[in-house]
C-alpha cells in the first residue's frame, strides 16, 4: 500500500516488507511526508547520540538545532510551509540537569527561524539520547517525489558536502573548519525555498542521504532515468578532501533540496531564490526517460558510480 | 509560554524549564495534546526498551500496539476521533531481521482499532530499541485538562491497576494472570469514549501516571481542588495484592480516561457507554473548590496519601 514506488537499498527493503505486512493498515509510506486532509503534512525523524551526533562534536543547543531541522527538512521537500513542532526527548540518566532545557533551546530556535513553533513533546529517562522530531506544516500544492517527466531538468539548492566534510574530519580525528562544522551543526531546511519550488516542480526531495542515493529516490518514486552531470554540482567550500564533486555528490545531511522542474522554469526562479534568499539555484541534469529509477552519473562526460552517505557507518 | 498550569514532580519542574527557555518559540506545552489550525490535535510519546517495556514480557507486536496505544490515548483524553500515526523507529542492530515489521504490525493494529492509520515512519539502527509514536486526530469539541470547576463530579472509564498487577508480578520475578498480562500487553485508547464524554466535559485527561498523579495535573491545570473517594474506585479484576483501592489508584498505564462533568451529566452518559461501548463509568468525586491544585484522598472516609506510578523506576 505504498504510494510511491520506493528506491533501492537495505532501509527500502525494511519499509517495503513493513508496507506490505501493514496492507490497509497503512497509506502513503515512502514519501517526505504524509500527506493529510487540509493541506496538513507531516513527518517524523529520529536523531540519537552516536548514529547522528555526539556530544564531543556538538553542543547540546547545536544538537537540538540539527535534529529539529533535519526533521523541518521534509516539509521543505514537499513545499510545505512550517507550523508545528513535537519533541520525544530521551535522555541519557546521569546527564547534565539542564541537557533537556538546552537541547529543546536549540530545537526551539530551530523552529523559530521558520516560523513554526514547539507545541508539544514527550520527555523520558533512557539509555540513549534521542530526539524524535514531528513537524507538522501546511502545503497549497504539495510536491511529491514522484512527478518528474522526461524532458524536466534537475537543479539543486545552496552548495553540497559541507556537512560531510565535518564529519569526515571528526571521523579521521582531527576538526574540521569552522565552516564545514558550521554546515553540519547549524543546517537551513529550505522552507522558504521549497515553498517558491513548489509553483512549479513536478517532483522534489531532500538532500538527507545525499545526492548519489536521493537522486536514485526520485527516480524510482517517478519511473523515470535521471542524468546528473557532477562536474556542474555547485560544490561548498568547505569541501577541500579527494575529488570534491564526488565528495559533493555523496555528501548527505546537507539538507538542500533536489527539484524536477519544465524547461526554462529554473533559469526564472533561479534569480528569484537569489534576490530573496541569498541562495544559490543549479541546474545539476536532465530527467530523460522513463525508466524503473535509473541514475547516470557523468563525470567529465564519463558515466561514474557513487555510494550513498550512511551516516556513522 | 505554557497555556496550562502544570502539576507537581520531576517531570514538570522540567517541563516548566523547558516552557520558560524557548518563550515564544513555544505554544501550549503541557496538556495531553497539542491544539492546531483545523481542529487537528497531535502528540507524541516514546517507548523505550528497558523503561516502558521488555522483549521478555511481551512479544513485538504487543509493543507496538501498546506503544500506539499509548500515545493515542492522549487523542481519546481531548476527545479526539483518531486519523494518522507516525512511527520513528530505532532498533538495536543484531535484533531479528523481522523486527522492524513485527513492531510495525502491532503498531498499525492498534492504528485500525481506533479508526486510524500508519501514514509515516523513520527507521534507523540504534542502542536502544524505541518506538516514538506521534498521533493526529480531530476534535470538534477538544476538551483540556484545565476546565474543571467546582461542584463538577469526577467520573473514570473502565477499571483501574490491571496493568500494575502486571508489572508487579514480573518485576517480583512471577507470571502475571492471563487478565492481568492482556491488561498490560492490550490496552485500548478510549477514542469513542472520550469522543463522547467531550460532548458534555469540563476537563479531561487520561490515566498514564495513574490516577494519584493525573488528579493532581487535572486538578493544577483547573486551579481546583478535587476530592477523590478511593472506595469508589472501579477495581480491576486482575488487582489481587495489597489494598485494591490503593493498588487501582497507583496504577498508571491503564490508559482509562479521568473527566469532570457536570452533574447529572455522568448518570445519563454512563449507561449510553455500558450499552454501545460495554465501558463503565463510575463516579468517583468531586470537583469542591478553588485551589493551586490540591487532591485530596479519601479511604474509610479519611485522607491517604499516595504517590504516582513510575515506570520501572
Amino acid at each position: 500500500v505504498t504510494a510511491t514506488p520506493l528506491g533501492p537499498g537495505p532501509e527500502f527493503d525494511r519499509i517495503r516488507a513493513i508496507a506490505q505486512a501493514l496492507g490497509g493498515a497503512a497509506a502513503g509510506l515512502g514519501d517526505d511526508c504524509a500527506f493529510l486532509p487540509g493541506g496538513w503534512c507531516a513527518s517524523t525523524d529520529a536523531s540519537i547520540e552516536g548514529i547522528h551526533f555526539r556530544f564531543d562534536w556538538l553542543s547540546a543547543e547545536e544538537i537540538g538545532w540539527r535534529a529539529t531541522m533535519a526533521a523541518l527538512s521534509d516539509l521543505a521537500a514537499v513545499g510545505a510551509e512550517a507550523e508545528a513542532v513535537l519533541v520525544a526527548l530521551a535522555v541519557r540518566p546521569g546527564s547534565p540537569n539542564d541537557l533537556p532545557t538546552r537541547l529543546m533551546i536549540g530545537a526551539g530556535e530551530a523552529a523559530n527561524a521558520v516560523g513554526a513553533r514547539v507545541v508539544g513533546g514527550d520527555l523520558n529517562a533512557g539509555p540513549t539520547t534521542t530526539l524524535a522530531v514531528t513537524v507538522l506544516g501546511r502545503a497549497t500544492r504539495p510536491i511529491r517525489r514522484s512527478g518528474a517527466a522526461p524532458g524536466n531538468e534537475l537543479w539543486v539548492t545552496g552548495r553540497l558536502g559541507g556537512a560531510r566534510a565535518a564529519w569526515q574530519a571528526w571521523e579521521a580525528g582531527g576538526a574540521p573548519s569552522a565552516e564545514a562544522r558550521a554546515r553540519f551543526a547549524h543546517p537551513i531546511a529550505r522552507i522558504a525555498a521549497g515553498r517558491r519550488l513548489a509553483t512549479q516542480a513536478t517532483a522534489m526531495i531532500d538532500l538527507s542521504d545525499g545526492l548519489a542515493g536521493d537522486a536514485g529516490h526520485l527516480a524510482s518514486a517517478s519511473g523515470v532515468r535521471v542524468v546528473v552531470d557532477l562536474d556542474r554540482l555547485p560544490i561548498d567550500p568547505a569541501v577541500t578532501a579527494g575529488d570534491p564533486a564526488l565528495a559533493a555528490a555523496a555528501g548527505g545531511e546537507d539538507y538542500e533540496l533536489l527539484v524536477a522542474l519544465p524547461g526554462q522554469v529554473g533559469e526564472r526562479l533561479g534569480p528569484e531564490l537569489k534576490t530573496a534568499l541569498d541562495l544559490d539555484l543549479t541546474r545539476i541534469g536532465v530527467v530523460d526517460s522513463p525508466s524503473a529509477g535509473e541514475v547516470l552519473f557523468l563525470r567529465l562526460g564519463q558515466p561514474v558510480s557513487l555510494e550513498g552517505f550512511n551516516h556513522f557507518r
